[in-house]
């Protein structure tokens, strides 16, 4: 539970705010590379962290984040023509680079120190694991990109998608942590064996063979425990968050998170040889916003059939329209259906991807954290609120967050494992990935 | 004409609004009963009186009207599993019954106190009369039902349904107690012969048997006096309105309706052994409302005829969609035909509950009483906002309204009747009735 | 520039507002005459200056603009009945002429002084140049109405049409005054030569035999100098703009516009012979207005060609639908062709009003012009807002503008004209039409 200013605190991303200005010290998606196809095309709207802003790719490829207000008569640069190597506004021709630097400025005489004197803002972008970056803080020159895993591995070995949510990021953030709801949101009823025929598939194509004879005793343990003891470490860029439930015997099986300051979380699923799975939650404005999702695997290419099944909504991607929009969502009830919501599935909701967000939506634009009845099982969440929370204050007080100078440590693996229940969460990390927190980079 | 305070006073029914207050001392249909079918069928999105609820049947048949927000994360409860005896929200599992409590919270161990001093707010839920009734006040026990003719009679003998309106209900208060407006916004051009077949038949239709032989004349008093003489009586659950008019020689065609507190209105139409009809009217917040509206005759079931007659928008009903909202509504202009409304129809708008809606939209989302001119025709419609005014200070100022204790007054029936101009409102409801207030109840 | 104070002055036109009081001591158009196309039509809702007024035609063709709401119980009188000589309220039958008088109060009686009390607020309202206008302002004795060139001559010699726009009206005047974006915005891009085979047929059918030989050289000229040189006089009804261009040898190509207090602009292109435009921009509310545009030829009836293309939305006109609103605009970004923009068109939209309409509704629903950067080739612009700023300060003081005494002022034509560059603007302003400020009327 939240005090309501606490919950204002948190949430609340636009110009100004200080949540707003901790996430702006960080780098943050703004688009996928895939919608600046290629050199000159048109340009993007698009809306970040309450701000209206354009994207568009020059005749060297390099992508330009901008005001799209052009600074002559304020006419809107979405119009322009994407000529050599900057965007002319349609209006009177003024004319800008990726860099915001004015080009041409054909109603003023080619003398006029005006031209140098006028300045398209511009924020720093680059483009890294598919998706174009920005930075939108105020240091002159950025930090470097954080070294997220899914980033380092080459393009055939990963695929990212994009979807939009509506409701404030944050409750996002707290779904990705919050591995307790696996035995009831995502959940199939009856036996094991239970579910529809698609659902089966479903779990079958989930389960790859790990390093551990385990595969589908996941299910049975996830449902018949709904109470995961909750072990949380700090480390330098964020959390590493466990929830271990009974196995057979005196195993306990884990599934551990990461909350990676300040907005990405990576998925507990993934035993040793599967795909792992991680997410990047970006405002649009308070209460929506977009999820940037990417599945890979260290060790191989990804097969088409895997891309497809993203592409088809399996794992935690949603199936989305051209717009980037899920097909189910908020405003068709996610095409409940309620008869399979009785016999079948948890929900009545097709898609994990889509069961995460009816929940989350539902709290509300915003969720009122005033009236929450926390429990042990909450601990994951409670944890990353009061990090962040700290990060905030931090920001108001003048102090820089120490994520920004580990770039290095976001370089880390989340995943499953089945210890004996003498061990600790960072003994279960070690057997799991060689290190307590996941590190998977080469340098740090 | 009405004060901006006062208007703003009788108007708003919002959590914590005098008159809001008021209205929650009563009960409120709050859904018809067929909204909820079976038991355990899906639950149900309702807003009322400002506030988001929902609306459940359980295992044994038992409705619950609850706070649609789970108090573990604040999950909307709409998407939860309506399970035996219980809602059971999907995103962690806790389950509650139609009285709030919690039956189960499985993320919490067996003996955490934790489920017995969690609650849902859950209001008070009654069937009568085919709709779902809610207690949304303030008193440990809720009041008696209030005793309404067509819930006394078997269900063979009436119809209930709803519909949607695009303005404050308080509108068509006024609009069910102003019997002058049948002179115009009801009526057919030229005589009594006029209008199109199925006007005619309409009229037809409405034209039972009564015990005097009066029937089409009725439209030819309405039309030839629009201005009628008001009469008002006080009785302990509202008022008795009635409008008379020239009959024929020295007799007077009176038209007799019903304001029962704080929110039914009963129609002035029905001659012996017609049927009569009534509304209650319930604020979805302030500029929305619905309208339950039912048909009943004491005498004898209603016929498979009347019953279509009143889905395809006859009488008082209107012709609605699958959300009950009316086929002819403010956002298509009520489908009006300027053509009809040249020859035939005074509106050109089908439907006297078409023309009854369109006309109380037009004054806005809530009318602005502070511009009226009222005269002699408005009587019965400054009556009601008088008591119902009183009613809200009493309110303000602690009193209970006295209505909340003579639930068994509200067994009225309205109608009309012809009779010799000497005679006072009393004696014409006594002569129609038997007793001046029309009460027809078996005790009291 | 403007500061925001002043931004917010000259924009904001509701009931009360400087700009508003302003624009309501002149006539203004309020919807086109055939919009209320025979005796007791039905009538038709308008919303004007931020008013939502209500137009009829009544039995002898005489046109009331009218406050909607009934002074009875204020339903809305746009259901109401066009009747002999004047429109009833299908409430309870009030009934009202064109000037406002109560004609029938049926629920009163006959001798009752209430109807000769009771008025319905009503506009003067006049018909002029296929337009009707109405007198909004305080005055008892309303002004002579503007005689604009365009409703001086005969119905055959002119095509008057409406469009919606989606922005501040100020916004669409400052666009026809800037005769500098014609160089950008409108521009074909390549040679002459270049340009699809329809934007080839419009210039060829914008070019007419002109007295001088310029024809298709004119568009070299644009093309080749963004930047002309702006001359500004005042008169009585407003300002002259004159833009000058290079054009061959020592000539400047000159396009001279007017601005005709408050919202009235000419079009600077026609040489003698062709056809003019012109404009009058009505605020709806203060982001979106109403632009009514005429094409005349003071020599000859338009031929019914030319009128086709109005419709098609050549020249100035849009293309538009049954409600007026342009079928490219910026709820589907005015379909928007970026493989044209890239070969044919400065903007890949097809009409030059939906060119000038996209770029003036991209500086936002109010512009902000607190961020702009003016160069001279602003001039006009600049002129135009301080000339109507300081009528609004003249407003403000109590002080009554003089253009309001000078209605055969507003009998003016713009055009284009070659003239040596050692010419200036009134003498151009002669050479082409005689006397200095375009003035074609019978007196003044």
């Amino acid at each position: 539970m939240l005090s309501a200013e606490d919950n204002e605190l948190i949430t609340r991303s636009g110009p100004g705010t200080p949540a707003g200005r901790l996430l702006r010290q960080f780098w943050v998606p703004v688009l996928l590379s895939e919608e600046l196809p290629e050199p000159d095309c048109p340009p993007k709207r698009i809306k970040v962290l309450g701000e209206d802003l354009l994207a568009f790719r020059d005749s060297s490829g390099r992508v330009g984040v901008v005001d799209p207000v052009c600074p002559h008569r304020g006419a809107n640069l979405y119009y322009g023509r994407n000529e050599h190597a900057g965007l002319r506004c349609v209006f009177h021709g003024w004319k800008f680079d990726v860099d915001g630097r004015c080009l041409d400025m054909p109603t003023m005489p080619a003398d006029s120190p005006y031209r140098d004197r006028i300045r398209l803002k511009a924020y720093p972008a680059r483009e890294w694991g598919e998706c174009v970056w920005a930075y939108m803080g105020p240091a002159a020159e950025p930090p470097p990109l954080p070294k997220l895993a899914f980033a380092l591995v080459p393009p055939s070995h990963r695929y990212v998608s994009k979807k939009w949510q509506d409701c404030n990021w944050l409750q996002c953030v707290e779904g990705a942590l919050d591995t307790t709801h696996f035995s009831f949101l995502h959940m199939l009823l009856g036996t094991e064996e239970a579910g529809t025929a698609e659902a089966v598939m479903e779990r079958i194509k989930h389960a790859a063979l790990g390093a551990q004879a385990v595969r589908n005793d996941r299910f049975k343990w996830v449902r018949d425990d709904p109470m995961p003891a909750f072990s949380v470490d700090e480390f330098p860029a964020g959390l590493v968050v466990g929830g271990a439930r009974k196995a057979d015997g005196d195993d306990l099986y884990w599934r551990i998170a990461h909350y990676l300051v300040p907005n990405h979380a990576l998925a507990p699923s993934a035993f040793p040889g599967e795909n792992y799975h991680g997410q990047t939650f970006v405002p649009v404005n308070d209460t929506s916003c977009w999820i940037y999702t990417y599945t890979w695997n260290p060790d191989r290419p990804l097969t088409e059939e895997e891309r497809e099944a993203a592409r088809q909504g399996h794992t935690i991607h949603a199936q989305v329209d051209e717009h980037y929009v899920p097909y189910r969502n908020l405003r068709n009830d996610y095409l409940i259906d309620r008869e399979d919501q009785k016999h079948n599935s948890f929900t009545g909701i097709q898609g994990v991807s889509e069961q995460d967000a009816a929940i989350q939506d539902s709290q509300g634009p915003i969720a009122d954290r005033t009236r929450e009845h926390l429990g042990p099982t909450d601990l994951g969440i409670v944890r990353m609120r009061r990090l962040l929370l700290g990060l905030i204050r931090d920001e108001m007080a003048g102090r820089t967050p120490q994520a920004l100078s580990h770039p290095d440590e976001y370089a880390v693996l989340s995943g499953g494992w089945v210890a004996h229940k003498s061990k600790a969460l960072g003994e279960v990390m070690t057997e799991r990935f060689g290190n307590p927190h996941g590190y998977v980079g080469q340098e740090r």
